[in-house]
């Protein structure tokens, strides 16, 4: 992964194409709002941080042409509801469209796109300097030779730094050593399989991809330290949405009594929520359970539930790792958290 | 599913191609040994019950051109042996060979044949009235207007009758009506979205696919009445081998206080088998996960971890159903069942 996989350079957006992995390595220029949004609607680019990081840059995309600050002014209210209408369920999605929508109330008149460009930027350092800080509080939770169980995808391609979850279990490898990474495929878009995989060879961890379904006798083998998921949103009491599945690990992991850790940057909190009941779940389209990458596995016109995400509750949570700490459950309290 | 999906007339044994659902139904001729085992091992036939029918049928079609009795005994041992190294796990297979192997001690000089062909048919019909009266059983568990989770293939393409719990299923959707089945797509074959759904579609029962992963959050909102599954392997004790993903689908039910049927004919308890640590889990093809349907799905090399089965211990299960009536868990005790 030597080519970053997002780079914005004189005006233009570039990406590595996502959806193309594991098969492809193939980057693609975003030209314009339109562009930006269908990637992250079509998922080119995925993982909280990332959107907030691709939405920031989206809106120096969407403005640049404007012809002074009066005009982006009036362009760019379309641009903030496209990108906030793209994913529902991220809040880094809002939160660097407010980073945004801030900077252009304060742009100055003459040189007002390198004032937007340059907060960009800042929204993609803070990303950076979050992932570095997350691993290494998270990394105090681990041991050498840990064996531990990952789902879905937290690592560099979701972040745009060094990753959530994953990026804790990269930094621990290569401070501690000897780590095995079980990888969740992650159905339905696996994720696990298609990016977790190819980063964790990327990066020459030793790791093995099972079905979501097999977590659960590896669990009961006694052989797993510990849990790794990252979180779209987190509610105040520490509820966390994340990647269908993911409930079901947690519910595993406490039964077989393996601590089962989040990690997560406060962006991802939101603070005015009480609890997850109030997480709106985003239900995606039904081909992404019967008909994955066009291969038909059900009888045509057969009904789907396809929730993207579900609900872990606090109580399963053993520990919330963010940029400014570990903190232990079951008893969290967000309300006055600052990202 | 008028024609059946698996028929033994004069001498010609033709099955339905499992594999190929739900894209195309395809009978195909068993011509030899090689093809019954062939079949048997690559799941064009799958499920306990019906590979056990299959075996008893697969062991005429081996001996039917030997020239008398004795040449029969002769090649018989090769054809015993060949069926049980298909899969390991399937005690019915064993159950099977043993019923023909002892039809084969008693069979006469003349008509040795036929004799064998009657117990073969014997064995078919066991298996039809087995699940009709598993089905009967398991319906006092069950109530009208029932939402129901199941997992993998348990209907008529896995016994060649009614089915064990999808018989259940379908017999209360005859009987009392308003059922709603979800269905586990089951990875990494997808047995619940390529049988199960074609069955409940054929039948016209109400039903919706998910993955694997969304069984939990249906388990957390209440509306599931109980879940339904088949055993490829009762120790015992109750402990209970089954498809990959059960397992989990037991932790979450009890998590959720949701009831967890087993439903199995007797000859799946193995009573020699004090409990289910001692049961072999076939470990299959990587493919099977990493390249399904040859989908690549994750980095070529990718290492997997791909187990048939997992165990479900016995203190999971609310209730395990037999052909002999409805046991009650915890305590099992099936050291003196006979099949």
């Amino acid at each position: 992964m030597t080519r970053p996989i997002i780079a914005y350079e004189a005006g233009s957006l570039t990406v590595l194409d996502q959806t193309l992995l594991p098969a492809e390595s193939c980057w693609i220029d975003l030209p314009s709002l339109a562009a930006v949004a269908e990637a992250i609607r079509a998922l080119r680019v995925r993982g909280a941080p990332l959107i907030g990081v691709t939405a920031a840059y989206g809106v120096c995309v969407a403005l640049r042409d404007a012809a002074n600050l009066s005009a982006a002014h009036a362009a760019a209210p379309q641009a903030f509801d496209v990108l906030a209408a793209t994913r529902p369920t991220a809040v880094n999605l809002f939160w660097a469209i407010e980073r945004m929508q801030a900077a252009l109330e304060t742009a100055p008149e003459s040189g007002w796109l390198a004032h937007l460009e340059r907060e960009a930027v800042a929204v993609h350092e803070a990303t950076r300097a979050q992932d570095a800080a997350l691993a290494e509080h998270g990394l105090s939770l681990l041991r050498s030779a840990a064996k531990v169980i990952t789902h879905c995808n937290t690592g560099p391609l979701a972040t745009g730094g060094l990753g959530t979850a994953l990026g804790v279990l990269l930094l621990a490898q290569q401070r501690l050593g000897g780590l095995h990474v079980y990888v969740d495929e992650t159905r339905p878009r696996w994720q696990g399989a298609h990016l977790t995989t190819w980063e964790l060879a990327a990066q020459q961890v030793p790791h093995t991809l099972i079905v979501d379904g097999a977590a659960a006798p590896l669990l009961r083998s006694g052989q797993i330290h510990s849990v790794w998921v990252g979180a779209d949103r987190i509610a105040a009491n520490g509820d966390t949405a994340n990647k269908i599945g993911t409930y079901s690990l947690a519910v595993n992991a406490r039964h077989h009594g393996v601590p089962f850790y989040v990690v997560a940057p406060t962006s991802t909190i939101d603070p005015t929520l009480p609890s997850g009941a109030g997480i709106p779940i985003e239900e995606r389209d039904h081909d992404e359970v019967a008909r994955p990458h066009g291969l038909l596995i059900a009888p045509e016109g057969t009904p789907v539930w396809n929730p993207a995400f579900d609900v872990t509750p606090a109580a399963l949570i053993t520990a919330i790792v963010t940029e400014h700490g570990v903190q232990h459950g079951p008893g969290y309290d967000f309300r006055n958290v600052e990202s």
